[in-house]
């Protein structure tokens, strides 16, 4: 029998409150038997969600805490301030070995800050990352996964060249082991080709990948090919992941206002028709993002998952898989391998 | 009377011949009594569009070159190696005083570097901008202008704190003058406050601008604020602006192919489809780009406006009213004067 994978839940800091991210853990170790869920949390709070829930009691602990931190609070200083929050704790599960990983739902930047105060980075990483998914019109690996991996979305704003390099190669080995994707196209996100100069940091980042040899670098691609999916992995700083993303999110709730204002200035719509066909099925697409949005911070001694503080129990198994498919398929060794191999 | 604005219209270069731009160019002259169209392209190819049109004869003429620069031409090298295609002739023709404004519907990258080559800069300006237009929901100014201008697009990469400054203001007396729009806010784009970091330009960006007395400077917005519609004028720096136009393009074609293998994996689309109605109304939008896509060249000494390369003769024809009403407001002189105010 297998060793169970500990898997810590940072089940506060949701607007929802933790009955929503419970049920996700309780789903978890009932669909996988080897599977151990340690929700870190205010005790009475994950009793009472526990209250009406079936569930293997030796596959479920609880980890009391009486702090955490909320959305709207400010990432580096919450984190310094409140030592004890849950975010914090469940992080310092992972570095004293006492769980394999982290699932957080809380505030996504408290969640990197607090991995990045309290883990330490891997070899040769000077910049960790931050991942999102995207949508696209073309699914790979062996899951026939429907989304494609962007990094990074925001654990920080820039990133030099090589720093890029090292997003790519590890993007790169999260998409090969979990999402078993046995070759996956990586790209760099930048400006078009119609348009004038390349940024310094991508023109450096393309030298790099080009000579790497266990990467599948398919070079430059532009915004309109994130969801095409011409990439399985696209790479770009922090400032354009986050936008892009926030572009999308933006964009599909953008409201009817626009149209009665379209209506009365009399644009023509007319030959949008078809376009506008095609373009219902990527909206479509984008909700998704909310439903299953498990996505890696990548460059730290663990494994380490962010799911939206919005999301539905099975979008938080579903995180909870990925993290023991991470873990089972020993993500961190392989990347501390890859990183060190060069 | 008036006198006239004499616009210079690139005729060449588009995928559908020059037909619809001079059909637009017919349009303008016809509804604007005090527009001269110099059509610059092929006299045959002219010509014969013209034949089937009725005009203003004294109101248009026609100014032949035999080379042009198609579509996936490398700009910059395509501008030095035929000085005699319709773009650089355009721009030549402002230089020399023989025309106000030009409207372009060629390359755009060509159109960049044709006017950065032949074109003096403003004082004080080290990096032109392209703008482009994204429709939002709300209107703005006398006109209920649905568009925000978001700039820079893609005349370069990259840009420094005190470029993005510059491109600020250029901005803001672009949509003060010619969109009518008496205070238009302005606003840097950048990651959200949920995420770490601040990149360099951003922080110096907003120092200079917080310090700018004519400038309507509302902050830092996020991805998701350009669909709604906070600012009137979005700056970036050429790849962030370029990478999102072009996922604002993307999300709109994204194929059907989605949908089937999303139904396919059992993601739950059900709560999302409130958030669909409104998205439809958003991708309406963003069709119109497409319509009414006139966007400025700003940074150097002429009313330079583009339009894309399908534009409709409708659109063709507002581009030049919105060059004529630059011309008219003195945009140029404008701009001039704030760049040398501080």
């Amino acid at each position: 029998m297998k060793m169970p994978v500990i898997i810590a839940f940072d089940v506060m800091g949701s607007e929802h409150g933790p009955s929503e991210i419970v049920r996700g853990a309780v789903a978890l170790t009932s669909e996988a038997s080897n599977v151990h869920a340690v929700l870190v949390g205010d005790q009475s709070q994950v009793d009472s969600a526990l209250a009406s829930l079936r569930y293997h009691a030796e596959r479920i602990s609880v980890h009391h805490v009486s702090d955490w931190i909320a959305q709207g609070e400010v990432p580096l200083a919450a984190v310094d301030a409140k030592p004890e929050a849950s975010v914090c704790v469940a992080a310092r599960l992972v570095r004293e070995g006492d769980a394999h990983a982290v699932v957080s739902v809380g505030h996504p930047g408290a969640f990197v800050a607090a991995c990045q105060k309290l883990l330490p980075r891997l070899p040769n990483v000077d910049r960790i990352a931050l991942g999102g998914v995207w949508p696209t019109a073309t699914t790979r690996g062996q899951n026939a996964d429907p989304f494609c991996l962007l990094l990074d979305v925001g654990a920080g704003a820039e990133a030099s060249g090589e720093e890029l390099a090292t997003f790519a190669l590890m993007g790169s080995c999260f998409a090969r082991l979990v999402s078993r994707n046995s070759e996956p196209k990586v790209a760099l996100l930048a400006n078009g080709a119609e348009t004038l100069g390349e940024a310094q940091r991508i023109t450096e980042a393309k030298r790099r990948l080009e000579m790497s040899p266990g990467i599948n670098f398919i070079g430059i691609i532009e915004g309109m090919d994130i969801p095409r999916g011409t990439a399985d992995v696209v790479v770009c700083d922090g400032l354009v992941g986050n936008v892009c993303l926030k572009v999308l999110e933006g964009t599909s709730e953008t409201v009817v206002a626009l149209a009665g204002s379209a209506a009365r200035s009399g644009l023509p719509w007319r030959i949008g028709l078809q376009v506008l066909a095609r373009g219902i099925e990527g909206i479509k697409g984008s909700l998704a993002l909310h439903e299953y949005a498990g996505a890696p911070i990548l460059g730290l001694e663990g494994v380490l998952m962010k799911v939206h503080p919005s999301s539905s129990a099975r979008s938080i198994a579903n995180a909870g898989k990925v993290a023991e498919r991470a873990v089972r398929h020993e993500l961190i060794q392989e990347m501390r391998r890859q990183l060190t191999a060069s």
